[in-house]
């Protein structure tokens, strides 16, 4: 058996089955914290945000979040005001169980877009998921909001702060932004670690901004996007310092989990079969050096050449060229794969072989490396590539 | 046998075969003018634009232009000063056998990126090519310039001003914006008709913007598309005054052969199934409603969604809101499949049930309208689906 999650002092979790769906599985977590904890939250971009979405804001924004609330199979987005009033329905039921305000509670959906929560199914199963309640419920919960995607993800660290062994414990969910009967893509990390609250929110942006921002599966962005920041305060003194060497430990620690979870999901991309990191280097800024990365691994024409296999450079000075970058010179471009060049000023590199080229696509992980050679920004995403079963998976009727 | 293309006064072509790559078909296209012509163009917008996109701007802004030679199997893209030095000669090669100035000739390629031109096959080719002028030439031309394209594109208008018969014909090239081993969107229109050369300058600006910038395939633009239009001025007097009952009614006409041509490509995009305009109505600007309809069209979840018939409307509100609109309402957002109505608020429509939007989306062609209720501004655009055909057209090796 493999071997379990690490507990995270002052969290409970519960996964039970709500049958939110005709299927056999659990599919409602309770995750309850312990009093005095801090809470931050990022959430999606998306101007379509879904009504759990919408509540978990402005719960978080009132301080004191003791429950998070998270089912699968529904995404109670594109629902109107009666989906607003069942994502309070949820919160008040859990508020009433555990003895807490609703304001205490945030929910989370996942799943089908535009149909009405079974509130009464998720409101006939709170009781039995504060009952059962336990430290050690990580590896269940990681199972219970899993949708589409193959496998759980998770991720763990220990760090050693100030005399103390802190752990962060992390879970996600997520394979395509959207699939047809399923959405999203959901995090929660938790630390026993006490940490100030504008520190956290601050933490939270830091860490989403390093792992889950800078991966594409599909170029699309759900409705329902969350990820949550957790630290219970269990052990240890409070960490109210941003730049002391306890709370740069914890970050660089809590950032490794988050990027563990964010590679996780695009390695279960819907259909992927390879994992690609896109690096460049020596961009004029960082949102430069990004919009290049995100051209390379959103282009479907780069993603189909991933695919196959094939080093099919045109299409990566393609992408580099439609990036929007004003004056771009395109005559200073290389382009790595892993060690090998491939574009050399602009054209393609002397010495280069089809056959080293083609060594290096055929691997199932791997490096592209553009250099701009404009400035000094550095700036890395991971994608993945787009292949027939991604087609498959999201051509299947919704049934 | 289909019927022939209308000649245009003051168009010679011809199609020879130069055998740019090992196949057996013309593969080089010349385009003669009459001395006195208006000529206007438009480029890709890619930074990494190809060497013949180079020589062709420098070209045209000396005006006089009198050829244009256009070759399919080799873009000349990513090639260096060598592509340069290698455009340069092609156009100094046709000036020599038609007894005019380099700088009068523009040259075109498309095919596969980073491969030197095989500048001596074509030089060997135009002699045969100038002597092989005729006027009834365009049928064969459409077919000369083909690259992944399943089938030529062609269209013409007539149109009688100022008691005169003006023609349009047009040709183009295009399926997926760039493929393994080929590229790029062209087009040729040329009438009889005389424009003088400002506003001939804004017109193919103002039919490309209402025809080519309109479609989608796969949302990548190639490093070598162009579109030529051509007013041979043999017919007719010349037309310069903008405000003109003339100049507006040619001006329908040819931008009614540049949507046909436009629609063309998208019907013949790669792997496509379906034909889709995407109309928005009651935006704040022309530039929002481009936005929102470009999401629908380029988000690789609508498009296999399209592909699958499955009119998932989850997948269009998802893509509304990530169309970047600032200070969306979403609870205002109407979705129309053709005249069934699906979203209403924001949330599915009353009445709305999926076998009505199922035979909607059964369809080859058919339209998705969205309403912002924002203000006044209207757009649409044209897209195609997202097939296994796709990913197996653009996963193939280059071979």
């Amino acid at each position: 058996m493999a071997q379990s999650l690490p507990q995270v002092p002052g969290i409970r979790l519960a996964s039970v089955p709500a049958q939110i769906k005709q299927w056999q599985r659990d599919d409602l977590l309770l995750i309850e914290i312990a009093e005095g904890a801090s809470v931050a939250a990022t959430f999606t971009q998306n101007a379509f945000c879904a009504a759990p979405v919408i509540v978990a804001k402005e719960h978080i924004a009132e301080g004191g979040v003791r429950a998070l609330l998270i089912n699968a199979g529904n995404a109670n987005a594109a629902t109107g005001e009666k989906g607003l009033d069942n994502a309070r329905q949820c919160c008040a039921g859990v508020a009433s169980a555990l003895g807490i305000a609703p304001r205490q509670v945030l929910p989370f959906s996942t799943g089908v877009i535009g149909e009405h929560l079974p509130v009464h199914k998720i409101l006939d199963a709170i009781p039995s998921a504060v009952a059962g309640l336990v430290a050690d419920g990580w590896d269940s919960a990681s199972k219970a909001i899993m949708t589409t995607d193959t496998r759980p993800k998770t991720a763990s660290r220990k760090v050693h702060i100030a005399g103390e062994d802190i752990v962060i414990t992390g879970i996600a969910k997520g394979a395509g932004m959207i699939q047809p009967n399923m959405a999203t893509m959901l995090a929660y990390v938790a630390t026993d670690a006490a940490v100030a609250q504008p520190l956290l929110d601050q933490l939270v942006k830091d860490a989403v901004g390093a792992s889950f921002n800078r991966i594409s599966v599909d170029g699309d962005t759900s409705t329902n996007d969350a990820c949550v920041l957790i630290a219970s305060g269990a052990t240890g003194t409070l960490i109210d310092d941003g730049a002391s060497e306890d709370f740069l430990r914890l970050k660089a620690a809590i950032e490794e989990v988050h990027i563990e979870l964010a590679q996780a999901i695009v390695r279960d991309g819907e259909g992927a079969t390879k994992f690609v990191t896109v690096q460049v280097n020596n961009a004029a800024t960082s949102q430069e050096a990004l919009a290049v990365a995100f051209e390379i691994g959103e282009s479907p024409l780069v993603k189909t050449a991933l695919y196959a296999s094939d080093p099919n450079w045109g299409r990566l000075v393609m992408a580099v060229g439609n990036a929007g970058i004003e004056n771009l010179d395109t005559s200073k471009i290389s382009i790595f794969l892993d060690d090998i060049q491939i574009v050399e000023n602009g054209g393609r590199a002397d010495g280069y072989t089809e056959e080293a080229g083609q060594k290096v696509f055929a691997q199932a992980d791997f490096t592209i490396v553009v250099d701009l050679q404009r400035g000094d920004a550095c700036e890395h995403i991971w994608t993945c590539d787009f292949s027939h079963e991604y087609v498959t998976i999201n051509a299947e009727y919704r049934t």
